[in-house]
């Protein structure tokens, strides 16, 4: 049979068809009781009645996975990007003290492999289906000459509520409350243009090489998968335990603290509240990143800051523990300009 | 000054924040009432009260340009390609019946041109304007060794909001119902890979030449921004006047119109109804393209379909036609299999 005209353009109906088929199972495993809609309707459908709550706002963002797609590239290894690009979303809404009701997805190809698109969708619905939101729809795109051969880029968006009165953010934020940081699992989704530059192309190493100082390998180690805090924040949100929360991304600490900061408090930092990892030790020093642009770079270990009551700090910091998200006290909200001061 | 170690390896954060300043006054100049957080919080907040809904229900989707941008890079004009996009999304949403709330995007690029992000989101924000949503937010990648050099791909998230009651679709569709075709504008977002091969590669034609049996020259035809229905359609919907729309994307007629067809019947359409556009006449003359694929792959002149009860159409057109949306009596719910019929 002759291919179509449309096939000879480089764009296959066909292949889609096949990835749509692949991704359904994956897809239809995160649907929640607010989801009104099947897949393959234009637009998704969500349930927005929340008779518990005085005042419900919606709190949306959108995001990437960055670079970190690369090393997925070069490992053949499709299954964790997904999972990092929803965890990503639901940080970046939590902060708000938003949960998590849906995501929808961006993927583009050059030329679509059904599997490979299958496996980013299978990590994204992973991540769905451990905190607790659906994939609502999403966007596949076929689009010859705009990617290298066997890449792709992916986008997330995601929707949560919370009721207007437990918004967390600066305006919370007093002198004397105390700064919680949280572990990150690795770079999460920043940094790793600077950690792909240092470790590939500056030290010669190899996927399969050990991370120098650790017995990780560097491909186990940059596609860790970004962590959702949600799951063990949420039973603080709902008791309003929390007062702000920084999700550190992109900017680090220096940039996305003062996020939550007012204009009279500064952020207090001391660097030495916990054991930088040994991956973020050997980029700086190997790369010879300055400290400043480190904490600008990289999270350096902590994934997310949270700002609490002095009163609630050990109570909290015990919870987190056994919740596995190894909390250090991290600091204190001190008089300033709403810069942070890494001490 | 010495680069840092960060903007070494290809990723600058002066011009992020460089494009971000520009792009502010656009963003800020789509805010609506119910917008309750600034550009830069960590996610964008919206009221989602509707005390005169009986049962709220979100509509979501998720879209790109697709190889549209390959035009849009080639002329170096980037201020239509972010109105197709969200116009693209509205029209996604509003077959259910869905008014448009808000917009985030996805603009992701090797090295970042601030100016040209600018555009971008400048045309986005052109769109939402029009048709009354906000720029809620949104994600700016610079991702280098991902796309040719001054290329960028763009993707679109909308949410809107419709009462449950006055969802349209498949279940309102009955034998005898007749369906409007509303003129597109061009291409609007589909097709434009064969379009390509066939305008560039097979005619030889250049960005400043005329389209053959036109006036118009290809960059113009090419980049033509792809209508929002719903300020036309708004007044309709509040009355209740449409049972069922098809957006007449990827897939043409045939494969967007069953997607509101009851299994036990078809869409007869007669494909005199309407004069097909020079530009679609000669795409599928002079790229050999099959009648039926060519209404598969191009919207063939139709960008919204509407299902409508017999007794509301004469009125309806008359409506439209005022609205300048070229309305065209296209054809009729008969018995079937959920497929189309090209007569």
């Amino acid at each position: 049979m002759k291919p179509s005209r449309y096939e000879e353009a480089g764009v296959s109906i066909d292949a889609q068809d096949r990835a749509i088929a692949q991704i359904k199972s994956h897809v239809n495993s995160t649907q929640t009781d607010r989801v009104l809609s099947d897949i393959g309707s234009f637009g998704g459908l969500l349930d927005i009645r929340f008779p518990e709550m005085q005042y419900p706002v919606l709190v949306s963002s959108a995001d990437g996975v960055g670079t970190k797609l690369k090393i997925a590239f070069d490992a053949d290894r499709h299954d964790t990007v997904g999972q990092c690009l929803v965890n990503h979303c639901i940080d970046d809404i939590l902060v708000q003290g938003a949960r998590p009701l849906f995501f929808m997805d961006y993927v583009a190809t050059g030329k679509l492999r059904p599997d490979v698109v299958a496996d980013v969708v299978a990590g994204m619905a992973v991540a769905c289906r451990e905190s607790g939101l659906a994939i609502l729809g999403g966007e596949m795109a076929e689009m010859p000459g705009f990617y290298n051969a066997g890449e792709y880029d992916v986008a997330g968006f995601i929707v949560g509520v919370v009721d207007k009165a437990k918004l967390l953010g600066a305006d919370r934020v007093r002198k004397g409350q105390k700064l919680i940081g949280l572990a990150s699992t690795g770079l999460h989704t920043n940094g790793y243009s600077l950690a792909r530059k240092i470790i590939f192309e500056e030290c010669g190493l190899k996927l399969d090489d050990l991370v120098p100082g650790t017995e990780a390998r560097v491909d186990d180690a940059l596609l860790a998968v970004h962590r959702s805090y949600f799951k063990a924040l949420e039973p603080h949100l709902e008791v309003d335990r929390i007062q702000a929360m920084a999700h550190i991304t992109g900017g680090g600490f220096l940039d996305n603290l003062p996020r939550v900061l007012p204009a009279d408090l500064d952020a207090s930092i001391d660097t030495g509240a916990y054991e930088v990892p040994p991956l973020f030790r050997f980029l700086v020093e190997r790369g010879g990143v300055e400290r400043e642009e480190a904490y600008r770079v990289f999270n350096m270990g902590i994934g997310m800051i949270l700002v609490v009551d002095e009163a609630q700090q050990e109570a909290l910091m015990a919870d987190l523990e056994q919740a596995g998200m190894a909390p250090c006290a991290l600091g204190d909200i001190v008089a300033g300009e709403g810069k942070v001061q890494l001490r």
